[in-house]
């Protein structure tokens, strides 16, 4: 394997989570672990490709120095630090003169390695840059590292973000539990989770059963289809065990007909991808218990919280974001190129996982969703299975650092 | 003094909060501190009183015994561990059958100390009670401890519960400012906060001014009208000096006209007070931007999490809610009846305040709102004097004890 010596580059795409951040610490920690064998410098891109395309970086080597202080700020501040993107690469044949100002801008900073930490868009990104490296005389190493809130990437048992997003839900659910059972007047509550296409997160609200607290009466997961009918009975028959029930629904439910639940609440408008943008399946649900059984009801979408509540991360989530951001960078520093970082699980109990790797090609444009043999046959609830492989990435606390009651956010 | 001997029984009332069972176990702790010179032994009245009449008690001495784990636990657990109610006592004159079953139940259990932790309505019990109870044979000594997140309580300088209530809405919007800061698209993210007729809690977004982290464009109060067109005026001026705008605003704002801005999004509905159920002046200033401006926005509405975000608890207002408690049984055990426990502060900095007491029926049916000088000329804003009198009651973390990733909480 050959030397390759440079700089490098770092950007984050795509949505926000709570432990991107610590993967971008990890990125910082390998460069400096390296101690300029195989980078000299660090580049961070602000706003992702976009970032790079207008030249607007950032000299993450003087930024970050050798302050482990502002290391440990970075992994407890939530969203992107260096701003993120929507932008996704075209394919190189149909606009090669956008690939040619990017090899330009590699060769003016001498750029030799490539991190790009974001989702399924992302590695689209990382697979299109690999193809378009193939055809040209500059080398560079790129890898993808995961990230995403909604653990919908393949291949990897799951992705740095979801863990402490996932404990943020099965948190706030506890609490929303001991919320809804002080009163004796019968209500439902209908609580509106992330994650579009597959259901992992909403599983996560079901997780209290595991751990000795409570979970809600019924969950509904975007694997399966939503029958309007069906829940209705099922909320019936809740109400006759006990006055408060409360449900978790995915914001991705869909009819059988394939629509989704929570488009008519709303305009129909469609993010920069053309994703049809989400929300309100529990204003839905909400208004069809209303009309349909005349009890106390109402909804809440969790929201922005979700992904960006940093103070209720997994300790498990950040430790391992950080740890791939550096596997990363070692992993280029051999030889490693056009692939993205995985976790593969070795044991549940007691839980273990390696760091492996898959090409960035086989990733993209794929989505990986709950197994349905993990969801139970109502499709109304998760299986203890389903629990027990969500639990180990929730465990541990974090402990920020609070200035007067507030914890303190790096800003780069 | 003459002195009392009896039993105790106490109970929760009104909106949960994050720190009503804090106020529970100092009650529990005074009891246990009296070593039975007043107090014989402490009931628990499930779902206020409601369950008094029901005579559903449990008996809190036998539950609690000399566990300081379990009040520890108690001391975490969001929310009434009692169950609470939304009855008001009527009128002595009007129904006095119920008082009379009221005291029938108090001479059945030897009750002579009753403790009534709540808002405004249970003040209103309290004050009743007292004065019914003059006109009666039966010697009980009734105490109102204070408990709201929305702190508009008068008299005292703030409440039990809005400390950790305002401090979940001022470390989240720390974190929604993170992640609305990381795209380069213009974007308005309005989040609604709670908070009916005062506008504290959401004064409590712009906390980060203090502290060195970031806070809200703007800030709307229920205090001041809301007049929409200077609304987008403010947010078109805003998206001139940078892309991500955001704005917090009360669920209480009104127009001019005195009529609720989030009226017109929802159904109008009441609660069992009459009081206009709120809902939606986010959505609708959201769709206000979207027809005005045109630009990207979003509304959150922080919902239940801001009442009972127990994991994010603030200190301060645990070991106050603690200590109010263990105050109340100390009064009453001195001779105090008929009064609604206070506090007065001595200094903001350092912080320091006692513990006082103030006639029930002064508290109830009056709202305590944000000082008009605290807020802006524009109105869109908070002033630095009203952080300063916010700040010391959101300081201090909690450390809950977790079970595999998840705060453990305590079911009585």
């Amino acid at each position: 394997m050959n030397t390759l010596y440079g700089n490098a580059v770092v950007g984050q795409s795509g949505g926000p989570t709570s432990a991107i951040n610590a993967t971008l610490s990890g990125v910082v920690r390998g460069v400096l672990q390296n101690h300029g064998q195989n980078i000299a410098k660090l580049y961070g891109m602000r706003n992702g490709i976009e970032g790079l395309l207008r030249e607007d970086f950032v000299d993450l080597s003087v930024f970050f120095g050798g302050s482990a202080e502002k290391l440990r700020l970075l992994e407890q501040t939530p969203a992107a630090a260096l701003g993120s993107c929507r932008m996704r690469l075209p394919e190189p044949a149909g606009d090669p003169a956008l690939y040619e100002r990017l090899i330009a801008v590699f060769r003016r900073y001498q750029i030799r390695y490539f991190f790009y930490i974001g989702g399924n868009d992302s590695m689209d990104t990382v697979a299109k840059l690999t193809d378009y490296l193939r055809t040209s005389d500059y080398e560079m190493r790129v890898i993808g590292i995961p990230k995403t809130i909604d653990n919908d990437l393949v291949v990897t048992d799951h992705s740095p973000g979801f863990g402490s997003a996932a404990k943020y839900i099965a948190v706030t659910m506890q609490e929303i539990l001991r919320d809804c059972a002080v009163y004796r007047v019968p209500a439902v509550t209908i609580v509106e989770l992330m994650g579009r296409d597959a259901g992992w997160l909403t599983a996560a609200s079901a997780l209290g059963r595991l751990t000795g607290g409570a979970e809600p009466d019924f969950v509904y997961l975007p694997e399966r289809p939503f029958d309007p009918d069906q829940f209705l009975s099922d909320v019936r028959v809740a109400l006759k065990r006990h006055p408060n029930v409360v449900v978790a629904v995915s914001e991705g439910v869909r009819f059988p007909n394939g629509r989704y639940v929570g488009e008519g609440g709303q305009s129909g408008a469609t993010d920069v991808f053309g994703h049809t943008y989400l929300a309100g399946v529990g204003k839905v649900l909400e208004n069809a218990v209303r009309q349909a059984i005349g009890c106390k009801v109402r909804s809440i979408e969790l929201s922005l919280p979700q992904r960006c509540g940093a103070h209720m991360a997994s300790a498990t989530d950040l430790r391992e974001s950080v740890a791939i951001g550096k596997a990363a960078v070692r992993f280029a520093c051999r030889g490693g190129s056009g692939e993205m970082m995985t976790f593969c699980r070795e044991s549940d109990e007691p839980y273990r996982i390696r760091i492996g790797h898959i090409p960035a090609s086989e990733i993209a444009n794929r989505n990986r969703t709950v197994d349905l043999s993990w969801i139970n046959e109502r499709g109304n609830q998760v299986t203890d299975r389903c629990c027990a492989y969500l639990l180990p990435l929730i465990e541990g606390e974090v402990k920020p650092v609070f200035r007067q009651g507030i914890p303190v956010h790096l800003i780069i």
